[in-house]
Protein backbone atom coordinates (compact mmCIF):
# COMPACT_ATOMS: atom_id res chain seq x y z
CA UNK A 1 0.00 0.00 0.00
CA UNK A 2 0.96 2.95 -0.93
CA UNK A 3 0.81 6.42 0.68
CA UNK A 4 -1.35 8.70 -1.38
CA UNK A 5 0.11 11.53 -2.45
CA UNK A 6 -0.79 15.08 -1.39
CA UNK A 7 -1.12 17.50 -4.27
CA UNK A 8 -1.68 20.98 -2.95
CA UNK A 9 -3.28 22.33 -5.45
CA UNK A 10 -6.17 20.19 -5.67
CA UNK A 11 -7.51 20.51 -2.43
CA UNK A 12 -10.31 22.58 -1.82
CA UNK A 13 -9.69 25.38 0.50
CA UNK A 14 -11.68 23.46 3.36
CA UNK A 15 -9.43 20.49 2.75
CA UNK A 16 -6.76 22.97 2.87
CA UNK A 17 -7.35 24.67 6.09
CA UNK A 18 -8.41 21.27 7.67
CA UNK A 19 -4.80 20.74 7.32
CA UNK A 20 -3.39 23.39 8.79
CA UNK A 21 -5.79 23.39 11.65
CA UNK A 22 -4.65 20.02 12.09
CA UNK A 23 -0.80 21.41 12.30
CA UNK A 24 0.56 21.39 9.01
CA UNK A 25 2.91 24.62 8.66
CA UNK A 26 3.96 24.84 5.34
CA UNK A 27 4.33 28.08 2.99
CA UNK A 28 0.37 28.34 0.93
CA UNK A 29 2.28 29.34 -2.69
CA UNK A 30 0.45 26.93 -5.19
CA UNK A 31 -2.29 25.01 -2.48
CA UNK A 32 -5.79 25.23 -3.73
CA UNK A 33 -5.38 26.63 -7.30
CA UNK A 34 -8.28 29.07 -8.19
CA UNK A 35 -8.76 30.05 -5.17
CA UNK A 36 -7.35 33.67 -3.41
CA UNK A 37 -5.05 33.61 -0.73
CA UNK A 38 -5.33 36.25 1.89
CA UNK A 39 -2.19 38.40 4.48
CA UNK A 40 -4.09 38.33 7.79
CA UNK A 41 -3.48 41.51 10.19
CA UNK A 42 -6.15 41.20 13.53
CA UNK A 43 -5.60 44.54 15.77
CA UNK A 44 -7.80 46.02 18.60
CA UNK A 45 -10.86 48.02 17.30
CA UNK A 46 -8.75 50.98 19.11
CA UNK A 47 -6.24 50.78 16.37
CA UNK A 48 -8.77 49.49 13.55
CA UNK A 49 -9.85 52.77 12.27
CA UNK A 50 -5.68 53.66 11.38
CA UNK A 51 -5.41 49.93 9.60
CA UNK A 52 -8.24 50.91 7.39
CA UNK A 53 -7.18 53.92 6.74
CA UNK A 54 -3.53 52.98 6.09
CA UNK A 55 -4.85 50.41 4.16
CA UNK A 56 -7.03 52.43 2.11
CA UNK A 57 -4.27 55.21 1.46
CA UNK A 58 -1.63 52.38 0.13
CA UNK A 59 -3.93 50.09 -2.00
CA UNK A 60 -1.21 48.68 -3.91
CA UNK A 61 0.16 46.88 -1.13
CA UNK A 62 -3.03 46.69 1.34
CA UNK A 63 -5.44 45.53 -1.10
CA UNK A 64 -8.55 44.60 1.71
CA UNK A 65 -10.41 41.74 0.70
CA UNK A 66 -12.59 41.52 3.69
CA UNK A 67 -12.73 43.18 7.48
CA UNK A 68 -14.58 40.70 10.13
CA UNK A 69 -16.63 42.19 12.62
CA UNK A 70 -15.13 42.20 16.21
CA UNK A 71 -14.45 39.61 17.58
CA UNK A 72 -15.67 37.80 14.48
CA UNK A 73 -13.37 34.21 13.07
CA UNK A 74 -15.11 33.47 10.07
CA UNK A 75 -16.77 35.98 7.12
CA UNK A 76 -18.27 35.83 3.60
CA UNK A 77 -15.26 34.52 2.02
CA UNK A 78 -14.00 32.82 4.93
CA UNK A 79 -16.37 29.54 5.91
CA UNK A 80 -13.59 28.20 9.14
CA UNK A 81 -11.64 30.01 12.04
CA UNK A 82 -9.26 32.73 11.51
CA UNK A 83 -7.64 31.58 14.70
CA UNK A 84 -7.05 28.17 13.37
CA UNK A 85 -7.20 27.95 9.63
CA UNK A 86 -3.25 29.60 9.04
CA UNK A 87 -0.66 27.17 8.72
CA UNK A 88 1.64 29.81 11.21
CA UNK A 89 0.97 32.80 13.07
CA UNK A 90 3.01 35.90 14.58
CA UNK A 91 2.15 37.30 17.57
CA UNK A 92 3.46 40.65 18.65
CA UNK A 93 2.79 42.18 21.96
CA UNK A 94 3.47 45.93 22.32
CA UNK A 95 5.07 45.55 19.04
CA UNK A 96 7.53 42.73 19.66
CA UNK A 97 7.59 39.14 18.46
CA UNK A 98 6.63 36.67 21.05
CA UNK A 99 5.60 33.90 19.66
CA UNK A 100 4.52 31.89 15.77
CA UNK A 101 2.30 29.91 16.99
CA UNK A 102 -0.03 27.41 14.60
CA UNK A 103 -2.89 27.88 16.61
CA UNK A 104 -4.20 31.34 18.49
CA UNK A 105 -7.02 30.35 20.04
CA UNK A 106 -5.23 31.02 23.15
CA UNK A 107 -4.48 35.04 22.69
CA UNK A 108 -7.68 35.45 20.76
CA UNK A 109 -9.67 38.66 22.39
CA UNK A 110 -13.28 39.74 21.54
CA UNK A 111 -12.22 42.91 20.44
CA UNK A 112 -9.60 42.08 17.84
CA UNK A 113 -10.46 43.06 14.33
CA UNK A 114 -9.14 41.09 11.11
CA UNK A 115 -8.21 42.84 8.17
CA UNK A 116 -7.82 40.23 5.29
CA UNK A 117 -5.66 41.72 2.78
CA UNK A 118 -5.05 39.81 -1.25
CA UNK A 119 -1.63 37.89 -1.69
CA UNK A 120 0.22 37.76 -5.04
CA UNK A 121 0.15 33.99 -4.37
CA UNK A 122 -3.45 34.30 -6.04
CA UNK A 123 -1.87 35.42 -9.22
CA UNK A 124 0.59 32.94 -9.77
CA UNK A 125 -1.49 30.51 -11.06
CA UNK A 126 -1.89 32.89 -14.27
CA UNK A 127 1.42 33.58 -14.51
CA UNK A 128 2.09 29.51 -14.59
CA UNK A 129 -0.89 29.47 -16.99
CA UNK A 130 1.21 31.67 -19.09
CA UNK A 131 4.32 29.85 -19.60
CA UNK A 132 5.85 32.47 -17.24
CA UNK A 133 7.71 30.36 -14.49
CA UNK A 134 7.60 30.88 -10.72
CA UNK A 135 10.80 30.37 -9.35
CA UNK A 136 10.12 29.89 -5.94
CA UNK A 137 7.22 27.19 -6.08
CA UNK A 138 10.01 25.61 -8.77
CA UNK A 139 12.74 25.65 -6.31
CA UNK A 140 10.22 24.58 -3.18
CA UNK A 141 10.80 27.55 -0.68
CA UNK A 142 9.10 30.38 0.54
CA UNK A 143 8.68 33.51 -1.60
CA UNK A 144 11.35 36.18 -0.87
CA UNK A 145 10.00 39.45 0.83
CA UNK A 146 12.23 42.84 1.44
CA UNK A 147 11.46 46.17 3.09
CA UNK A 148 12.52 48.87 0.73
CA UNK A 149 13.27 52.49 1.55
CA UNK A 150 10.34 53.65 0.51
CA UNK A 151 7.80 54.51 3.14
CA UNK A 152 3.99 54.48 2.14
CA UNK A 153 1.04 57.36 3.56
CA UNK A 154 0.39 56.74 6.82
CA UNK A 155 -2.83 56.72 8.67
CA UNK A 156 -2.37 58.18 12.59
CA UNK A 157 -0.53 55.60 14.64
CA UNK A 158 0.32 53.64 11.93
CA UNK A 159 2.78 54.25 9.21
CA UNK A 160 6.01 51.70 7.70
CA UNK A 161 7.58 51.30 4.92
CA UNK A 162 6.88 49.40 1.48
CA UNK A 163 7.17 45.60 1.59
CA UNK A 164 7.85 43.68 -1.72
CA UNK A 165 7.98 40.14 -2.68
CA UNK A 166 10.49 39.23 -5.67
CA UNK A 167 10.11 37.14 -8.13
CA UNK A 168 13.05 36.47 -10.75
CA UNK A 169 11.27 36.38 -14.31
CA UNK A 170 13.23 35.15 -17.87
CA UNK A 171 13.99 38.73 -19.20
CA UNK A 172 11.62 37.84 -22.82
CA UNK A 173 9.00 37.34 -20.38
CA UNK A 174 8.79 40.41 -17.51
CA UNK A 175 5.93 42.50 -20.42
CA UNK A 176 3.77 39.04 -20.08
CA UNK A 177 3.74 39.13 -16.89
CA UNK A 178 3.64 42.72 -16.21
CA UNK A 179 0.82 41.88 -17.99
CA UNK A 180 -1.50 38.96 -16.61
CA UNK A 181 -0.71 40.41 -12.97
CA UNK A 182 -1.90 44.23 -13.93
CA UNK A 183 -5.45 42.17 -14.49
CA UNK A 184 -5.56 41.41 -10.40
CA UNK A 185 -5.64 44.95 -9.41
CA UNK A 186 -7.17 43.84 -5.87
CA UNK A 187 -4.15 41.35 -5.34
CA UNK A 188 -1.24 44.08 -5.58
CA UNK A 189 -1.58 44.08 -9.77
CA UNK A 190 1.02 44.81 -11.70
CA UNK A 191 5.05 45.41 -10.44
CA UNK A 192 6.08 48.43 -8.91
CA UNK A 193 9.26 47.83 -9.67
CA UNK A 194 11.90 45.65 -12.14
CA UNK A 195 15.43 45.49 -12.37
CA UNK A 196 17.94 46.85 -9.86
CA UNK A 197 17.21 46.12 -6.07
CA UNK A 198 20.02 48.93 -4.95
CA UNK A 199 17.01 51.89 -6.17
CA UNK A 200 14.61 50.35 -3.63
CA UNK A 201 17.08 50.16 -0.62
CA UNK A 202 18.02 46.30 -0.55
CA UNK A 203 20.97 45.49 -0.73
CA UNK A 204 21.50 41.92 -1.12
CA UNK A 205 18.71 40.19 -2.75
CA UNK A 206 20.25 37.27 -1.06
CA UNK A 207 18.90 37.99 2.17
CA UNK A 208 15.32 38.60 2.27
CA UNK A 209 13.53 40.37 5.75
CA UNK A 210 11.17 37.47 5.44
CA UNK A 211 10.81 34.43 3.18
CA UNK A 212 13.87 32.81 1.81
CA UNK A 213 16.32 33.40 -0.85
CA UNK A 214 15.76 32.34 -4.46
CA UNK A 215 17.97 31.53 -7.30
CA UNK A 216 17.76 33.81 -10.46
CA UNK A 217 18.28 31.67 -13.25
CA UNK A 218 20.58 32.81 -16.10
CA UNK A 219 18.87 35.96 -17.81
CA UNK A 220 16.14 35.98 -15.47
CA UNK A 221 15.49 39.92 -14.30
CA UNK A 222 14.27 40.53 -10.50
CA UNK A 223 10.45 41.73 -10.24
CA UNK A 224 9.17 43.03 -7.75
CA UNK A 225 5.30 43.19 -6.62
CA UNK A 226 3.65 45.46 -3.37
CA UNK A 227 3.34 42.88 -0.71
CA UNK A 228 0.98 42.04 2.36
CA UNK A 229 3.55 41.94 4.80
CA UNK A 230 3.28 46.00 4.42
CA UNK A 231 0.65 46.72 6.55
CA UNK A 232 2.01 43.86 9.34
CA UNK A 233 5.01 45.88 9.60
CA UNK A 234 3.43 48.85 9.46
CA UNK A 235 1.17 47.62 12.19
CA UNK A 236 4.34 46.39 14.17
CA UNK A 237 5.68 49.83 14.21
CA UNK A 238 2.70 51.15 15.91
CA UNK A 239 3.16 49.28 19.04
CA UNK A 240 -0.51 47.93 19.61
CA UNK A 241 -1.01 46.26 22.65
CA UNK A 242 -1.72 43.00 20.60
CA UNK A 243 -1.35 42.60 16.76
CA UNK A 244 -1.90 39.21 15.37
CA UNK A 245 -0.79 38.26 11.53
CA UNK A 246 -0.13 35.35 9.05
CA UNK A 247 3.68 34.27 9.50
CA UNK A 248 4.75 35.59 6.05
CA UNK A 249 4.08 33.25 2.94
CA UNK A 250 2.42 31.02 5.18
CA UNK A 251 -1.59 32.63 3.92
CA UNK A 252 -5.46 32.34 5.28
CA UNK A 253 -6.80 30.26 1.87
CA UNK A 254 -10.00 31.65 1.01
CA UNK A 255 -13.64 30.54 -0.39
CA UNK A 256 -13.17 33.30 -2.99
CA UNK A 257 -12.05 32.19 -6.58
CA UNK A 258 -9.10 34.22 -7.85
CA UNK A 259 -11.33 34.83 -10.69
CA UNK A 260 -13.31 37.41 -8.53
CA UNK A 261 -10.63 39.54 -8.55
CA UNK A 262 -9.92 39.92 -12.20
CA UNK A 263 -10.75 42.82 -14.24
CA UNK A 264 -12.22 42.30 -17.61
CA UNK B 1 -18.48 94.65 -24.99
CA UNK B 2 -20.13 91.25 -24.73
CA UNK B 3 -20.31 88.76 -21.46
CA UNK B 4 -17.74 86.34 -21.77
CA UNK B 5 -19.64 82.84 -22.36
CA UNK B 6 -18.73 80.65 -19.36
CA UNK B 7 -18.07 76.93 -20.41
CA UNK B 8 -17.70 74.91 -17.13
CA UNK B 9 -16.22 72.02 -19.22
CA UNK B 10 -12.89 74.28 -19.93
CA UNK B 11 -12.39 75.60 -16.21
CA UNK B 12 -9.32 73.96 -14.16
CA UNK B 13 -10.50 72.49 -10.98
CA UNK B 14 -9.23 75.82 -9.04
CA UNK B 15 -11.37 78.22 -11.43
CA UNK B 16 -14.08 75.88 -10.80
CA UNK B 17 -14.06 75.99 -6.71
CA UNK B 18 -13.41 79.17 -6.66
CA UNK B 19 -16.55 80.28 -8.38
CA UNK B 20 -18.50 77.69 -6.22
CA UNK B 21 -16.44 79.15 -2.94
CA UNK B 22 -17.88 82.15 -4.75
CA UNK B 23 -21.89 81.44 -3.84
CA UNK B 24 -22.26 79.68 -7.33
CA UNK B 25 -24.96 77.22 -6.77
CA UNK B 26 -25.35 74.34 -9.32
CA UNK B 27 -24.95 70.47 -10.41
CA UNK B 28 -21.74 69.98 -11.52
CA UNK B 29 -22.48 67.40 -14.46
CA UNK B 30 -19.83 68.76 -17.11
CA UNK B 31 -17.94 71.14 -15.16
CA UNK B 32 -13.83 71.00 -15.81
CA UNK B 33 -13.65 68.45 -18.12
CA UNK B 34 -11.05 65.58 -17.68
CA UNK B 35 -11.47 65.75 -14.01
CA UNK B 36 -12.53 63.71 -11.28
CA UNK B 37 -16.12 64.63 -8.99
CA UNK B 38 -16.11 63.42 -5.52
CA UNK B 39 -18.94 62.86 -3.30
CA UNK B 40 -18.57 64.24 0.48
CA UNK B 41 -19.32 62.94 3.52
CA UNK B 42 -18.46 64.46 6.53
CA UNK B 43 -18.78 62.85 9.86
CA UNK B 44 -17.25 62.65 13.56
CA UNK B 45 -13.91 60.64 13.69
CA UNK B 46 -15.94 58.20 16.29
CA UNK B 47 -18.32 57.40 13.64
CA UNK B 48 -15.77 57.31 10.81
CA UNK B 49 -14.49 53.30 11.41
CA UNK B 50 -17.88 52.41 10.33
CA UNK B 51 -17.94 54.42 7.59
CA UNK B 52 -15.09 53.80 6.20
CA UNK B 53 -15.83 49.90 6.84
CA UNK B 54 -19.35 50.41 5.29
CA UNK B 55 -17.43 52.24 2.15
CA UNK B 56 -14.70 48.85 2.19
CA UNK B 57 -18.26 46.43 1.78
CA UNK B 58 -19.85 48.37 -0.56
CA UNK B 59 -16.89 49.58 -2.82
CA UNK B 60 -19.43 49.84 -5.98
CA UNK B 61 -21.76 52.47 -4.38
CA UNK B 62 -18.43 53.92 -2.41
CA UNK B 63 -15.43 53.97 -4.07
CA UNK B 64 -13.33 55.55 -1.70
CA UNK B 65 -10.70 58.38 -3.48
CA UNK B 66 -9.50 59.75 -0.23
CA UNK B 67 -10.33 60.39 3.06
CA UNK B 68 -8.78 63.74 5.02
CA UNK B 69 -7.26 63.42 8.63
CA UNK B 70 -9.70 64.78 11.40
CA UNK B 71 -10.43 68.54 11.40
CA UNK B 72 -8.34 68.26 7.67
CA UNK B 73 -9.81 70.81 5.00
CA UNK B 74 -7.80 70.03 1.94
CA UNK B 75 -5.35 67.01 0.67
CA UNK B 76 -3.93 65.67 -2.20
CA UNK B 77 -6.34 65.23 -4.50
CA UNK B 78 -8.05 68.34 -3.11
CA UNK B 79 -5.92 72.12 -3.15
CA UNK B 80 -8.48 73.68 -1.41
CA UNK B 81 -11.61 74.23 1.26
CA UNK B 82 -13.91 71.71 1.70
CA UNK B 83 -15.83 73.35 3.56
CA UNK B 84 -15.91 76.36 1.16
CA UNK B 85 -15.16 74.47 -2.38
CA UNK B 86 -18.78 72.79 -3.07
CA UNK B 87 -21.68 74.18 -4.91
CA UNK B 88 -23.88 73.52 -1.53
CA UNK B 89 -23.88 70.83 0.77
CA UNK B 90 -26.29 69.67 3.58
CA UNK B 91 -26.17 69.62 7.23
CA UNK B 92 -27.64 66.70 9.21
CA UNK B 93 -28.06 67.05 12.94
CA UNK B 94 -29.21 63.33 14.78
CA UNK B 95 -29.66 62.20 11.25
CA UNK B 96 -32.30 65.53 10.55
CA UNK B 97 -31.37 67.58 6.95
CA UNK B 98 -31.44 70.90 9.22
CA UNK B 99 -29.11 73.65 6.24
CA UNK B 100 -28.50 73.05 2.89
CA UNK B 101 -25.90 75.77 2.91
CA UNK B 102 -23.19 76.94 0.10
CA UNK B 103 -20.87 77.02 3.03
CA UNK B 104 -20.42 75.10 5.96
CA UNK B 105 -17.41 76.74 7.74
CA UNK B 106 -19.90 77.81 10.74
CA UNK B 107 -20.73 74.05 10.98
CA UNK B 108 -17.28 72.88 10.94
CA UNK B 109 -15.57 70.97 13.96
CA UNK B 110 -11.92 69.48 14.40
CA UNK B 111 -13.55 66.05 14.65
CA UNK B 112 -14.94 65.82 11.07
CA UNK B 113 -13.39 63.35 9.19
CA UNK B 114 -14.37 63.96 5.36
CA UNK B 115 -14.23 60.52 2.96
CA UNK B 116 -14.14 62.18 -0.85
CA UNK B 117 -16.18 59.10 -3.00
CA UNK B 118 -16.04 58.81 -6.65
CA UNK B 119 -18.77 60.18 -8.64
CA UNK B 120 -20.42 58.82 -11.73
CA UNK B 121 -19.94 62.21 -13.46
CA UNK B 122 -16.28 61.01 -13.83
CA UNK B 123 -16.64 59.03 -16.67
CA UNK B 124 -19.47 60.84 -18.50
CA UNK B 125 -17.28 62.59 -20.93
CA UNK B 126 -16.01 59.49 -21.85
CA UNK B 127 -19.54 58.40 -22.39
CA UNK B 128 -19.94 61.76 -24.68
CA UNK B 129 -16.22 61.04 -26.56
CA UNK B 130 -17.71 58.01 -27.47
CA UNK B 131 -20.88 59.28 -28.65
CA UNK B 132 -22.72 57.82 -26.14
CA UNK B 133 -25.20 60.73 -25.04
CA UNK B 134 -25.54 62.06 -21.58
CA UNK B 135 -29.63 63.38 -21.34
CA UNK B 136 -29.52 65.44 -18.15
CA UNK B 137 -27.03 67.04 -19.67
CA UNK B 138 -28.12 67.79 -22.79
CA UNK B 139 -31.30 68.80 -21.04
CA UNK B 140 -29.51 71.03 -18.19
CA UNK B 141 -30.76 68.98 -15.23
CA UNK B 142 -29.31 67.38 -12.41
CA UNK B 143 -28.83 63.80 -12.81
CA UNK B 144 -32.21 61.88 -11.13
CA UNK B 145 -31.10 59.52 -7.52
CA UNK B 146 -33.37 56.82 -6.72
CA UNK B 147 -33.29 55.18 -3.05
CA UNK B 148 -33.55 51.23 -4.33
CA UNK B 149 -35.05 48.34 -2.49
CA UNK B 150 -31.87 46.87 -2.18
CA UNK B 151 -29.80 46.72 0.95
CA UNK B 152 -25.90 47.65 1.30
CA UNK B 153 -23.81 45.29 3.84
CA UNK B 154 -24.29 46.98 6.82
CA UNK B 155 -21.01 48.50 9.02
CA UNK B 156 -21.52 48.66 12.42
CA UNK B 157 -23.62 51.21 12.99
CA UNK B 158 -23.47 52.24 9.27
CA UNK B 159 -26.38 50.37 7.00
CA UNK B 160 -28.99 51.62 4.21
CA UNK B 161 -30.02 51.25 0.87
CA UNK B 162 -28.14 51.25 -2.54
CA UNK B 163 -28.70 54.67 -4.29
CA UNK B 164 -28.54 54.63 -7.80
CA UNK B 165 -28.16 57.03 -10.42
CA UNK B 166 -30.20 56.98 -13.74
CA UNK B 167 -28.88 57.49 -17.20
CA UNK B 168 -31.38 57.64 -20.24
CA UNK B 169 -28.64 55.30 -22.95
CA UNK B 170 -29.93 54.20 -26.88
CA UNK B 171 -30.54 50.39 -26.86
CA UNK B 172 -28.07 50.54 -29.52
CA UNK B 173 -25.52 52.25 -27.27
CA UNK B 174 -25.62 50.49 -24.19
CA UNK B 175 -23.47 48.01 -24.40
CA UNK B 176 -21.15 50.25 -25.28
CA UNK B 177 -21.69 52.54 -22.25
CA UNK B 178 -21.20 49.09 -20.17
CA UNK B 179 -17.85 48.79 -22.06
CA UNK B 180 -16.59 52.44 -21.10
CA UNK B 181 -17.66 52.83 -17.60
CA UNK B 182 -16.17 49.22 -16.52
CA UNK B 183 -13.43 50.66 -17.31
CA UNK B 184 -13.86 53.44 -14.43
CA UNK B 185 -14.05 50.91 -11.40
CA UNK B 186 -13.26 53.70 -8.55
CA UNK B 187 -16.13 55.77 -9.90
CA UNK B 188 -18.57 53.04 -9.63
CA UNK B 189 -17.71 51.27 -12.63
CA UNK B 190 -20.28 48.90 -15.00
CA UNK B 191 -23.99 49.48 -14.17
CA UNK B 192 -25.60 47.78 -11.49
CA UNK B 193 -28.84 47.38 -13.28
CA UNK B 194 -30.25 47.68 -17.06
CA UNK B 195 -34.10 48.25 -17.78
CA UNK B 196 -36.91 47.39 -15.37
CA UNK B 197 -36.71 50.00 -12.85
CA UNK B 198 -39.15 48.10 -10.94
CA UNK B 199 -37.20 44.84 -10.49
CA UNK B 200 -35.26 47.74 -8.01
CA UNK B 201 -37.95 48.88 -6.50
CA UNK B 202 -38.18 51.73 -8.00
CA UNK B 203 -42.27 53.00 -8.64
CA UNK B 204 -41.51 55.36 -10.90
CA UNK B 205 -38.93 57.50 -12.75
CA UNK B 206 -40.77 60.56 -13.17
CA UNK B 207 -40.51 61.09 -9.40
CA UNK B 208 -36.31 60.42 -8.28
CA UNK B 209 -35.72 60.64 -4.35
CA UNK B 210 -32.66 63.03 -5.47
CA UNK B 211 -31.71 65.34 -8.58
CA UNK B 212 -34.18 66.45 -11.61
CA UNK B 213 -36.47 63.84 -13.40
CA UNK B 214 -34.50 63.30 -16.89
CA UNK B 215 -37.24 62.63 -20.31
CA UNK B 216 -36.14 59.34 -21.82
CA UNK B 217 -35.80 59.85 -25.71
CA UNK B 218 -37.88 57.64 -28.36
CA UNK B 219 -35.80 54.25 -27.88
CA UNK B 220 -33.76 54.84 -24.60
CA UNK B 221 -33.29 52.37 -21.86
CA UNK B 222 -32.82 53.54 -18.57
CA UNK B 223 -29.62 52.35 -17.19
CA UNK B 224 -28.41 52.17 -13.53
CA UNK B 225 -25.03 53.09 -12.12
CA UNK B 226 -24.52 52.85 -8.08
CA UNK B 227 -24.25 56.24 -6.75
CA UNK B 228 -22.44 57.94 -4.30
CA UNK B 229 -25.17 59.53 -2.36
CA UNK B 230 -25.53 55.67 -1.13
CA UNK B 231 -22.79 56.70 1.97
CA UNK B 232 -24.37 59.77 2.84
CA UNK B 233 -28.25 57.96 2.89
CA UNK B 234 -26.69 55.30 5.19
CA UNK B 235 -24.68 57.65 6.91
CA UNK B 236 -28.09 59.86 7.85
CA UNK B 237 -29.77 56.31 8.91
CA UNK B 238 -27.52 56.16 11.84
CA UNK B 239 -28.12 58.89 12.93
CA UNK B 240 -24.84 61.05 14.26
CA UNK B 241 -24.52 63.84 15.97
CA UNK B 242 -23.42 65.60 12.78
CA UNK B 243 -22.96 64.32 9.06
CA UNK B 244 -21.79 67.68 6.27
CA UNK B 245 -22.49 66.14 2.90
CA UNK B 246 -22.53 67.40 -0.49
CA UNK B 247 -26.22 68.46 -2.29
CA UNK B 248 -27.01 65.65 -4.42
CA UNK B 249 -25.21 66.47 -7.86
CA UNK B 250 -23.28 69.65 -6.50
CA UNK B 251 -20.12 67.51 -6.23
CA UNK B 252 -16.64 68.37 -5.52
CA UNK B 253 -14.31 69.14 -8.80
CA UNK B 254 -11.02 67.36 -7.13
CA UNK B 255 -7.37 67.58 -8.59
CA UNK B 256 -7.09 64.36 -9.76
CA UNK B 257 -7.57 63.22 -13.63
CA UNK B 258 -9.79 61.16 -14.47
CA UNK B 259 -7.72 58.77 -16.16
CA UNK B 260 -5.85 58.16 -13.04
CA UNK B 261 -9.31 55.97 -12.49
CA UNK B 262 -9.05 54.32 -15.68
CA UNK B 263 -8.05 50.64 -15.52
CA UNK B 264 -5.85 49.39 -18.79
Amino acid sequence: MTTPVLDPAALTPTQARLRFRGGLAVPTAGWSAGYAQANLVAVPREIAYDLLLFAQRNPKPCPVLDVLDPGAVSGPILDGDVRTDLPRYRVFVDGELVDEPTDVTAWWREDLVSLLVGCSFTFEHALLEAGVPVRHVEQAVNVPMYRTSRRCRSAGAVSGPLVVSMRPVPAAQVADAVRITSRYPAVHGAPVHVGDPGLLGIADLARPDYGDAVRLEPGDVPVFWACGVTPQAAVVESRPSLAITHAPGHMLVTDARDSAYLVP
